[in-house]
C-alpha cells in the first residue's frame, strides 16, 4: 500500500491539484475537507480517490463551477434550494450552513436540495450542527444501484443519511447506506476473486447472486439488477425496511425539493442529486445540559452491556470513525496504489511538488 | 380459525369489556380503536390480542387510569410531555394532537414523551399527520428484546418508527421495527416447530441461534440472548446500522424527553415507555399540491420499475397494509383461537354479549 501521507501534504497537494483543475480557491478547499475527512475515518471509498472523478465530472458539465445555489423557498425555519449544478460538498455546506443559521435563530432549521452533485460523507454535514450542541441530520440520494422489494431494476441510490446527536464525551453519530453494502465493497470482493454473500447483491432476473463480477457486469450494460436494501432479499429478513428506508430519502431529498429522484440522477445534462438537511435544538425539549447528560447515560448503558463470546467491545455509531481519524491525523493517510497513482500523475500534469510519501 | 368477526361487533365487545374493567369511556374507545387498526390491517400482533395484556398491567400498577399526561416543557413548535404512567394509547394520541396543532400554526411540531405505555402500531399515530397535508413522524421505545452489535444482551426494544407521506392517492407510509423480526414471529416458528433462519437472534452466549425456544427460553429466565437488529449480527449484512437505528429511535425518545431507555423500561413501579411525534408542512419547501405530485411521481416510479423474476408486484409502504384494511372492512377480522377465547372469556366475566362469530 505504500508508505501513509501526511494530512497537510496530502491536503496541499489536492487543493493544488483542484486549483490547476481551474475548482477555484474556495470550492478546491471545501471539496478537499470533506474527502480528506472520509480518507481520515477510514472510508477510502469516499476520500480523494474521488478527486479524479469530480475533474471528468467537471469535464462533462455534470459539476459547474461557476454556478452558485440559490434560495427558491425560504421561511423561518425551512428552505428550498437549488444547487444549480455545482460541487456537492460547496452546495452542501450552503445548505446545511442555512439550516444552522436558522436553527440558531428558530430552535429548528430544515433545507431540501435539488440539482446538486456528489457530496461525500454525510456525517461531515451533521456533524457540523454539533457544535453548536444541536441535533444534525443529513442525506442524498445517489446514482441509481439499489432494487426495491420484488423487483430487478436499480432504480434507488444505496441513498445514505446521517444523524449527528450531541453527548459529554461520546457524540452519536449515526451515517449509513440504506442498502446492505455499496458498490465499492462488490468492487473490492471481485478484486480478490471472492464470492459475494447470499443477499448482498441480484441478478439481471431479480435473484440472489454470488457473483460480483455478474453484478458489476450488468451496471457497466445498463441491465437489470443490483445492490440489495438492507435486509437483503424478499421479507424474510426485513428487506423491505431497507428499501422503505432509502425511498423515504429520495421521497425527503427530491420529493421536497422538486429534485430528482435517484433513478433519474446522472441522465442528460446535470447529475441532478438531491440532498436533504437538518438541525435541531435541544432547547425544544429542555434543558440543554440535562439532555446531554442523558443522551450519554443512554449511550454508555448500551455500550456497557455484555458483550457477545469472542468480542470484548461494543461501539456506539461514530465510534471507530473517531479512533481511526486519531490515528490518521498523526501517522498519516492510507491510500491504494490507484489513488496513489491517479494522485501522482495529476501532480504531474500540472507539474505540481508531489509528497515524498508517495514517491517511495 | 373460525369465523371472521365484523368490524362493529368486535369493537362494541373490546369496548364493553374495557369499560366493565373500569377502563373510562375514552380510553376504551382510543385503545380499542388503535388496536382495531392493527387488526385491520392484518398486524394482529398489535390487535385486541393485547387486550388481556393491558387489563394485567393496569392490575400490575404499569398502566394508571386516572393520570392524564401533563407538559413538562412547551415551545411554540415543540413540547416534552410526561404521560404519568396512562394508557398509551391515550397518551400517544395526546401528544400526537398536540404535535398536530403545534404544526397547523407553525408548520412544525415535534414532541417527546416520558413515562407511558405500550402505544400499539406507530403508523396509527403518523399517518393522523396525513388529513392535514402534513408528514407525519412516531417512533417509540419497548421492552428490552434486541442485542447491540458484538453484544449478547439484549437492552434494546424493537424500537420501531413509522414516517408517513401524502402523496395524490399512494400515501407511502413507513412504519418498521428496527430489530430484524420481532418477538411475535420467534413465538410462531416456535409454536410450528420450524427453526429460525440464521442472522434473527443470538443465544445466551451471543452466538446465532436457530432455535426459537432457546432465545424465547432465554428471555422468560432473564437470560442473554435476544433478536438481532435490522441486518443481523456482526456487520457483514449491516447489523451494525439496525442497531444504530434502534439506538437512535432510544436518543429521541428517551433521550429528548429524559425518559427510561428501553432497557430501564417495564422495570420497578411503571412501564416507563418513551415515545417521540413529529410533523411537517410541506408548505416549508414549497408549493404544497406541487409537491404532492412530486412525490406521488416518485412512489409511481419505483412501483412501476421491472419485477423480479417470480413476482408481478412492487408494493409501496402502507400498500399491503391499505389493501388488507379494506378486505377485513367488508369481510370481518380474522382472530387466532387463543384470541377469540380470551374474549370470550373476558366477555363472560362480565356478562357481555358475545358477537355470534365468536361462538362458532
Amino acid at each position: 500500500m505504500g508508505k501513509p501521507v501526511a494530512y497537510e501534504n496530502l491536503r496541499r497537494l489536492c487543493e493544488e491539484i483542484l486549483l490547476s483543475e481551474n475548482f477555484g480557491i474556495e470550492a478546491a478547499h471545501e471539496i478537499v475537507d470533506v474527502l480528506l475527512e472520509a480518507d481520515l475515518r477510514g472510508i477510502p471509498s469516499h476520500g480523494v480517490a474521488r478527486l479524479g472523478r469530480y475533474i471528468k465530472e467537471r469535464d462533462s458539465g455534470n459539476i459547474l463551477l461557476d454556478s452558485k445555489p440559490s434560495i427558491v423557498h425560504d421561511t423561518p425555519v425551512s428552505a428550498t434550494v437549488d444547487g444549480n449544478g455545482g460541487p456537492g460538498q460547496c452546495v452542501s455546506n450552503y445548505a446545511m450552513d442555512l439550516a444552522i443559521r436558522k436553527g440558531k435563530e428558530s430552535m429548528i432549521g430544515l433545507v431540501s436540495v435539488r440539482n446538486s452533485n456528489h457530496y461525500g460523507i454525510s456525517a461531515y454535514y451533521s456533524e457540523k450542527a454539533l457544535s453548536k450542541k444541536m441535533i444534525g441530520i443529513a442525506m442524498t440520494n445517489s446514482y441509481p444501484l439499489v432494487v426495491p422489494t420484488f423487483g430487478k431494476e436499480a432504480v434507488l441510490g444505496t441513498n445514505p443519511f446521517s444523524v449527528a446527536i450531541p453527548g459529554l464525551k461520546k457524540n452519536f453519530i449515526l451515517d449509513m447506506a440504506t442498502s446492505v453494502v455499496t458498490r465499492g465493497k462488490l468492487e473490492v470482493y471481485d478484486r480478490l476473486g471472492r464470492d459475494i454473500p447470499n443477499g448482498w447483491a441480484v441478478d439481471e432476473t431479480g435473484r440472489n447472486t454470488t457473483s460480483p463480477r455478474r453484478v458489476l457486469n450488468n451496471f457497466n450494460s445498463r441491465n437489470p439488477g443490483g445492490i440489495l436494501p438492507l435486509g437483503g432479499s424478499e421479507e424474510d429478513f426485513g428487506g423491505h425496511k431497507g428499501y422503505g428506508m432509502a425511498l423515504l430519502v429520495d421521497l425527503l431529498s427530491a420529493g421536497l425539493s422538486l429534485g430528482r429522484w435517484s433513478a433519474e440522477t446522472y441522465s442528460g445534462s446535470q447529475a441532478g442529486v438531491s440532498h436533504f438537511f437538518g438541525c435541531f435544538s435541544l432547547e425544544l425539549f429542555g434543558d440543554r445540559s440535562s439532555l446531554i447528560e442523558h443522551l450519554e447515560h443512554i449511550v454508555d448503558g448500551v455500550v456497557s452491556s455484555k458483550k457477545a463470546d469472542g468480542h470484548n467491545k461494543i461501539y456506539y455509531h461514530g465510534e471507530k470513525e473517531a479512533m481511526a481519524r486519531e490515528r490518521a491525523v498523526t501517522s498519516g493517510i492510507d491510500l491504494d496504489q490507484k489513488t496513489r497513482d491517479s494522485l501522482v500523475s495529476l501532480a504531474k500534469k500540472h507539474s505540481l511538488s508531489i509528497p515524498v510519501e508517495l514517491l517511495d
